[in-house]
């Protein structure tokens, strides 16, 4: 490859290594700032006892979506669900979010209306208010920008680094179905191009489907852990993949982890179009991401309680930083886990 | 032009027609959201005595800027000034701001190193946090997302909505300059194009180009006003161009202008080249937009303490609402202002 003299490829750093140069002079320095850059989400005083948490996500054209088998009801939905996710992955419960759209000229006032009427339903089930945004031309594509802003009192926030050594290792639903979903719509789509009047072969993987093109965020789980009494050491959401979202964790708690491959949570579809399509679903847990579920970890006392709330599995525990980030298999041999990001989806 | 059956353009509704019938349908429902679509920033329940301000822009590639002659470290800073500016139209402090990017594989590390600085130059000098944001692949082009929260103490918040008959109408800073300093450059690249050696005339028009590059949010007017004791009735920043925010504020407020064209305060550069160029600076000046400086208005018993703080010019007033909103003539002569919107900045 030849290297221009002065110019690094984005590609050199990777989408960690990038963020990890361009925000590093950023330190906060207004009073109000109670967490900057580095979590799901910023915290932000709000008053003696709530913080204000604040998020930001953008969806890209041909990079997060492709709207040949992408429905503006779902793209609308799952916007409101990637912002929300963020807010709800910090404990806090989100009431408003803004919408910035970049449109080019092949977008009709059809298909806004049908990707603000998934807007407006994701919000009327998170009870979420819809409070501002921003249309913008666009020579290519269209670019989604969704901001989330949160609350909740300031001890109940949870950030990434508080995950301690014996801590268990939780996750709620299940992993792997929305890349499946994703690799099932990009086959069908290929399969029928040019072949008009065809239909795609969905039968028996509606699930799949409907956890890729409508995904909802976890705000129940934090209802009922808060009834419960319960307060993870640490949380996230899982929208890069298991693998990569959990080393952030013991990244940021500076610690590592063990997760056992038969406590995995797999939705049988996946392993049924696995099969079918020749990938394992196990990849498709561990690095598929945008599951939007919430991973966290809780001292080994909370085990009863969490238990007891459901949907949520027990997948491993947090060591010792030194001994890296493992996924242990049944017969005890143990997977280095490896991050991804900045993985194009859409084909 | 051929009109396929259910779908309309976007250009057939405009810019404002668009975000009224798409965000028609979105009431505020939670109880901590004020204000919701439809000012400069959302207002947010904060503590019983203060409020959050949230605002959120985009600024896309070939539509807001053009990489060929807008230098990475000032689009940083624009992109600040364009986010704060919509706080400062509130009345209210900035606090912390998130920015979410989409980079095609055209740029390089060290550009987003710069874009970066700038960012980080601006929020200095604003003592605003950077405190969140994004980093996504983008199939073509740069599309930056910039949101800003402040805070206001409640009583202080200035909505458009407020202004009153007989009110005055005053203006920040001068106007048309940047729109100058945009034509400027455009004429300049095309005239260079194909010609690598040469090098720009920008000889005494610096001040435009600077308006344009590096246009600065006017914190400073909103503190002095506060130190003054003066709360504007209504106000709204400068970006769309004076005409189009002008009726933003008499639509929003239920009433009419009239401002003067011999009030109006339109920097000398502009007359200057606008001469050279055969482009009227008082349309640069009714219709250019991006000068982010502020427009309000105060009660008519307000104009000796306004006059005291400088940079301040009145130029006009509020009427009734059925006498619409114009533009009077030293003859004495009435011109119908129009709004602009959703227009092509860059060429």
């Amino acid at each position: 490859m030849n290297k221009i003299k002065g110019r690094t490829e984005i590609a050199e750093l990777g989408q960690f290594g990038l963020i990890d140069k361009i925000t590093a002079p950023f330190k906060p320095q207004v009073k109000s700032t109670i967490l900057g850059v580095g979590d799901d989400a910023a915290v932000i005083e709000a008053s003696k006892s709530t913080a204000i948490v604040l998020t930001t996500d953008s969806l890209v054209e041909g990079v997060d979506f492709d709207l040949r088998y992408f429905p503006p009801k779902h793209l609308g939905y799952k916007a409101v669900t990637k912002g929300i996710s963020d807010i709800v992955a910090m404990n806090a419960t989100a009431e408003q979010i803004t919408v910035s759209i970049a449109v080019s000229s092949k977008i009709s006032v059809e298909f806004l209306e049908d990707l603000y009427a998934g807007i407006a339903f994701a919000c009327k089930e998170a009870e979420v208010d819809l409070v501002g945004g921003d249309t913008t031309a666009s020579v290519n594509g269209l670019v989604i920008n969704i901001s989330a802003v949160g609350r909740a009192k300031k001890e109940a926030i949870v950030r990434r680094s508080g995950a301690k050594v014996n801590d268990l290792i939780c996750i709620t639903g299940s992993l792997g179905a929305p890349y499946m979903g994703l690799k099932l719509l990009q086959r069908e789509s290929r399969v029928l191009e040019g072949l008009p009047g065809e239909k795609p072969q969905f039968d028996g993987f509606e699930y799949l489907l409907e956890r890729y093109l409508k995904p909802r965020a976890r705000y129940d789980i934090i209802r009922s852990m808060a009834q419960e009494g319960i307060v993870p050491t640490s949380m996230i959401d899982i929208s890069d993949g298991l693998a990569s979202d959990l080393m952030q964790i013991c990244r940021s708690s500076l610690c590592g982890a063990r997760i056992y491959l038969d406590r995995m949570p797999i939705a049988k579809q996946c392993s049924a179009l696995g099969e079918q399509m020749n990938i394992d679903p196990i990849t498709a847990a561990l690095n598929g991401g945008e599951d939007y579920e919430l991973l966290f970890t809780l001292p080994l006392e909370m085990r009863d309680k969490v238990s007891s709330i459901g949907c949520i599995d027990i997948i491993g525990h947090i060591t010792e930083p030194q001994t890296g980030c493992f996924l242990v298999t049944p017969d005890g041999s143990e997977i280095e886990l490896r991050a991804q990001g900045f993985v194009k989806k859409s084909e």
